[in-house]
C-alpha cells in the first residue's frame, strides 16, 4: 500500500493513468484516507457530478493483512445526494485484493469528453483502462457474469449498474462478495452517480499472483489477530446473534423495543415484523438450500452474511440486511419477505442504496401512489427506477426527491439523504447521530443504537435526551477510527464492550506498521477524520442549522412510547466541540 | 389599512377567520410586512408545505391611495423552492382593493385537517371562507370564469391552478389583472404550493363599496403624486420604452449586449431574437386587434403590459413579459412567438412560474428529452406538468429538481431557485444579486442590469467585477424599500436617474402618513428588511457559502464577450456588511 494510482478520465485520447508514492497520505487508511484526499484536493463547491469531483477507492489499513475481519473499501466523493462530503464502505474481497496490489488508494479524476463508458483491470503487472460500451445499461450481475470470465476465481469486481450510469442520487457501488456476485454495496450518498459520471462502468481487481501483506513484527500481529478473534467470538452479538441469523436478528429487537420505524415512521411498531425477521430468514434459507451463515469475504469470521434462495430453491439474492428488510419491509408495511428479497436483488443489480429506495418508495407511499403494504408497487416502482421511466427517476433520486416532486411533508431526510431503520424518537442517540454526522442521516457513522438497545458500551435510556450527545459523539469518533481500519463495523460490539479486544486492534496496527499507538491515537484520528469531514462540508455551504431532523420528529408524538425527540439545537450544535 | 385579517386553517371544525389591529406591525407594507411577519411568526426550520408556514399577503404602503403605479400586492412565505424566506409580489388590483378593504396583512395559517380546499371571499362588510371543492384541479381561467359571476366587474380574485394544488416547486399565485384575468402572478419560490397546502383555491377581494384611501395631507400627497407622474414620464425607459413595448423591450437589447442566456446558458446572443423581440410582439398585437400598450391596473401609467391576440384574432394571453419570452424561447431555442405565447397561457392557467418553467426545460432540454428549438416538446412538457404526470412533476418541481433527476450538471440556479433572463457572466452585477439575494436567484431583488447595461443610476462595465457589490447592495437595499412602498418596480429607473422623482416617492409617503421621512430613512428600511430576511435564512439553515453562483459560471467561458463570473467568494460575502 505504497502507491496511489490516478486515472484522469479527462484526458484529449481517453483516460490516462498514472502511479505515484502514497506521499503525504502516507499512513492513512479506508475512511482517513477518502476523506482527506476529498477534503484536500476537491473544491467544495463543485458540482458533484463534474470533473472536479474526484473517486476515491481506499482499502483500510489492515485490508490485505492476515488480518480477520478487514474486508472493508471506503469510497469517498462530493455526495449527489446532500451536496456534502461522503464515505461509504462496504464489504466483500475488493479491499483486501486493491491492498495485496499495493494500492493505498485509487484516484478518479476528471470526466470523459466523449461520455464513453470504461472499464479499469488491475493486476499485479499494472493496469488497463478500456472502452467498455457495451455493457452500457447493463445490470451489475450481467456486467459480472460477462466479464468475469476473463479473471481468476478469486478476482473482485466494482461496478455500477443502470442506476449509476443515468447519476440517480440512490445509485450504489456495487463491490463482489466471495462468490463474485455484485452483493456487497457502498449504499448510501450517491457514489454510483458519481461514478457514472465518471464513465467508469466497472473496476476489475485481480488477486492471482498477489500475496499477503506481511506485518513488521509477524509474531506480534500473530498474537494480537488471535486475541481479536478470541474477543470477537465470546461477545454474544459477533459470537453468536449475527452467525446465526444475520443483521436482521435486529429486526425483532427493535421492534420490541417500539423503535422500528413503520409505514414512513408513523409508528414504532410493525405487525408483520416476525414475519420477516432474522428468524424467519433463518429458517427459509435452511429450507431452501440457501446459506444463514456465510462471509462476505475470506477473513471474516463473523459470518453475518448469507445467501437467500427464492422458492424453487434456486439463488435469488444474498441474505438481505436487516436495515433493507426494514426498508422495504416495515417502512412500506410490506411482510412478505420474498418480495423484499425481490426488492434486495433488483437494488442490487440497477446498482441502488436499498435504504434510500425503500425510504423513497414510503414517502411515495404516503403521497398516495400505492398503499402502504402493496408489494407489487413496490417492485413496480424499483423495476421503473431501473428502467429510468420519470417515476422511476423520481424514486431513484431518493427520499427527498420524491417529498419534493409529490408535496410530501413528512420526508425523513437529513442533509437529503434517508434515514435507516431506527426512529430518532425511540433511539435518541442515533437522532443525534442522524442529524449531525457529516454523511447525512446515516446509523452506521455513529451507532448509538449499542447502547440505547442493546446494552452494549454502556447503557443510556433511548427515549431521553440525557447522554445522547456524548454517546454520539464517541461513536462517531470511534467509527471514523474503524472506518479507516478496514475492519467490518460488527467488531465494535466487541471492541466497546471489551478493552482487551479494542487493544488487540490497536496491536494488530502497530505490528503492522511498526507503530507505538495508544487508545488515545486512536481517538485523535476518528477526530482529525470528522475535522476534515465537517471542514469539506462547511466550506461546501453546510451550516449547523443544517444538523437538524426534519421538523416531524419534534412534533409529531411516536406510538407506542409517545416520544419526541427531545435532544435540543443547542446540544446537537455541541457534538463537535469536543 | 389598519388590521390584519388572521385565517387559521386547522380549525377542528374548519377554518376561523379573525380580525386583529395592525399592532406591531403598524406602518409596514407590502415586502416590509411581509418579510416582518415571516420572520417573526414562523419558525425557520419548518417545513414550507407544513402547518407552521404562514402565507402573508400585504399590499404596499401606498396601495388604495390615488397614487399612481400603487399596483403591487406582496406575497410572503416560506419558499418550498428555496427553503428560505420568500417574497413575490404581483400586479393588478389585488393589493389596491386589500388595501381598500383596510387591511394590512392576510395572514393565512395552519392546513386544513381534512385536505380540502376552500375559498376566501372579502368584502366591505366583512369576510367569508367557504368550502370550495368543486374547482378542483382546475385552471386559474376557469377559475376565475366560474366564480366571478357573484362579483362587481372591479373584483380582484387570487388563485391557484393545479400546480399549487400538487404543491409543485414552480407553482404561482395567480392575481387578476384590470379585465379579470389570471395573468399577473406572484410567480417565484413557490408560493402557488404553500396556498395549495393550505387548501386556499381563491380569494375574492371586491372592490365594490370601499373608496380611496385619503392621505393625512392630501394637497401635498396630490403635488406629490404629480410630480412622480411627470417623472416617470420623461425618463426614456417608463415614458417610452416600456409603453411602447412592453418589458419585451429587452430582447433586443440584453441580446444585443451579449448577455441573452441562450440554450440553457450556453450563449450570450440567440439568433432569432429579433423573432420574439418587444418590436415583433407589438406589431402582432396591432396586427391582430390585440393591445400593445395597456396597465394591469388602473392606476397604472407606464402602461407596459399588452394583450396577445392569437393568429385568429382571438384573445390568447396577456402580453408575455421579456423573462417569460425569454425562458421559453431563447433559454430553449425556441424562436416561435406564437408558441410562446402559449407556454405563457399554459402556465398561467395551471399558475406556474414561467421563469422556473422555462429554466427547468432548458435543463431537460441539455438533458436530451428534447432537442433546443422544439417547441412542440416545450408545450407538451408544461401540459405534462399541469396534468401531473411524473415528467410534469420533474419539470414543475423546477431546475433544480430536473437537474437531479437526469443527472444533468449544468443547472443555473441558487439556492434552488432558477435564474432569469440576464447571464451573469456578461452581467456581473445581476450576478451579484443573484448570488447573494436571500430570495435566491432573482432579478428583480437588485436589478444591476441598470448601470450595467441601461446606463440608468450610473454605468458599471458588466463585463467586470469592479463596482458590482456596492452597485448590488445599494440596489438591494432599494428595492427592499421600494418593494414595500407598492409601487411597481418599474418605476424605479426615474427614481434612480432623477433625484427629483425619488423625492415625489418620498414626499407621497409622508403626506399619506403624516411622516417626515427622508432618503436615509428609505435606506434604513431597505437594510432592515433585508436584515430580516438574511437571519430567517440563517436560522432556517443557509450558510454564507450557499451565497455563490454554480461553479460553471466560473468555469465556463461565455461568448460571445468569452467571460466568466469574475467576483470573488469574499466579495459576494461582503454584500450585507453595510
Amino acid at each position: 500500500m505504497e502507491k496511489i494510482l490516478r486515472i484522469n478520465m479527462s484526458g484529449e485520447n481517453g483516460p490516462v493513468g498514472k502511479e505515484e508514492p502514497v506521499g503525504a497520505y502516507a499512513g492513512l487508511g479506508g475512511r482517513a484516507m477518502t476523506s482527506a484526499i476529498i477534503a484536500k484536493e476537491v473544491p467544495p463547491q463543485c458540482h458533484p457530478l463534474g470533473e472536479d469531483n474526484k473517486l476515491v477507492i481506499a482499502p483500510g489499513l489492515l485490508c490485505g493483512t492476515p488480518a480477520n475481519m478487514t474486508g472493508r473499501v471506503s469510497i469517498g466523493f462530493k455526495s449527489p445526494l446532500t451536496g456534502g462530503i461522503k464515505e461509504s464502505n462496504a464489504g466483500g474481497p475488493a479491499g483486501p485484493i486493491l491492498a495485496r496490489l499495493g494500492y493505498a488508494a485509487l484516484v478518479i479524476e476528471g470526466k470523459p469528453k466523449d461520455g464513453a463508458f470504461y472499464k479499469i483491470i488491475i493486476k499485479k503487472d499494472g493496469f488497463e483502462i478500456l472502452p467498455e460500451n457495451e455493457l452500457k445499461m447493463t445490470g451489475n450481475y450481467a456486467v459480472i457474469d460477462k466479464i468475469k470470465g476473463g479473471f481468476s476465481p478469486e478476482a473482485a469486481f466494482i461496478s455500477i449498474g443502470q442506476a449509476g450510469e443515468m447519476k440517480l442520487g440512490a445509485a450504489s457501488i456495487a463491490c463482489t462478495d466471495n462468490e463474485q456476485r455484485p452483493t456487497r454495496h457502498a449504499g448510501r450518498g450517491g457514489g454510483g452517480a458519481v461514478m457514472g459520471a465518471k464513465g467508469i462502468k466497472v473496476i476489475a481487481l485481480e488477486r492471482a499472483g498477489t500475496s499477503s501483506i506481511i506485518a513488521k513484527d509477524p509474531s506480534r500481529f500473530g498474537d494480537a489477530n488471535k486475541a481479536f478473534a478470541e474477543g470477537l467470538k465470546k461477545h454474544d452479538v459477533s459470537g453468536q446473534a449475527l452467525p446465526a441469523f444475520g443483521s436482521s436478528v435486529l429486526t425483532n429487537v427493535i421492534n420490541e423495543a417500539g423503535a422500528y420505524p413503520t409505514h414512513n415512521f408513523q409508528f414504532g411498531q410493525f405487525a408483520g415484523a416476525e414475519k420477516i425477521s432474522g428468524e424467519t430468514i433463518a429458517e427459509l434459507e435452511y429450507e431452501r438450500g440457501g446459506e444463514p451463515e456465510h462471509g462476505c469475504h475470506s477473513d471474516c469470521i463473523i459470518r453475518c452474511s448469507g445467501i437467500y434462495h427464492d422458492k424453487d430453491h434456486n439463488y435469488l439474492t444474498k441474505q438481505p440486511e436487516y436495515e433493507t428488510v426494514w426498508a422495504h419491509g416495515g417502512n412500506c408495511g410490506i411482510d412478505d419477505i420474498d418480495a423484499i428479497a425481490m426488492m434486495d436483488r433488483l437494488d442490487d443489480d440497477f446498482g441502488f442504496d436499498t435504504i434510500e429506495m425503500g425510504a423513497a418508495i414510503g414517502v411515495a407511499m404516503e403521497a398516495g401512489l400505492a398503499e402502504f403494504g402493496d408489494a407489487e408497487a413496490a417492485i413496480r416502482f424499483i423495476k421503473e427506477a431501473g428502467e429510468g421511466t420519470p417515476l422511476g427517476r423520481i424514486i431513484g433520486s431518493g427520499a427527498a426527491t420524491v417529498g419534493r416532486a409529490f408535496g410530501v411533508e413528512r420526508v425523513p431526510v437529513v442533509k437529503g439523504q434517508s434515514m435507516p431503520a431506527y426512529d430518532p424518537r425511540a433511539v435518541q442517540g442515533v437522532g443525534v447521530t442522524y442529524a449531525t454526522s457529516p454523511m447525512g442521516a446515516d446509523h452506521t457513522a455513529g451507532y448509538s443504537v449499542t447502547s440505547n438497545i442493546l446494552d452494549v458500551g454502556g447503557t443510556v435510556n433511548p427515549l431521553k435526551p440525557e447522554g445522547q450527545v456524548e454517546l454520539s459523539r464517541n461513536l462517531q469518533i470511534a467509527t471514523a477510527a474503524v472506518d479507516s481500519t478496514g475492519m467490518c463495523l460488527f467488531t465494535a460490539f466487541a471492541i466497546l464492550d471489551q478493552p482487551e479486544t479494542f487493544q488487540a486492534l490497536i496491536d494488530m496496527i502497530n505490528a503492522q506498521y511498526g507503530l507505538n499507538l495508544t487508545a488515545d491515537d486512536v481517538t485523535a484520528l476518528g477526530k482529525s477524520i470528522l475535522k476534515n469531514e465537517v471542514g469539506f462540508n462547511k466550506a461546501a455551504g453546510f451550516s449547523p442549522e443544517m444538523d437538524r431532523l426534519p421538523d416531524f420528529f419534534k412534533k409529531e408524538i411516536f406510538p407506542p412510547h409517545n416520544v419526541r425527540f427531545e435532544v435540543t439545537d443547542s446540544e446537537l450544535d455541541s457534538v463537535f466541540n469536543w
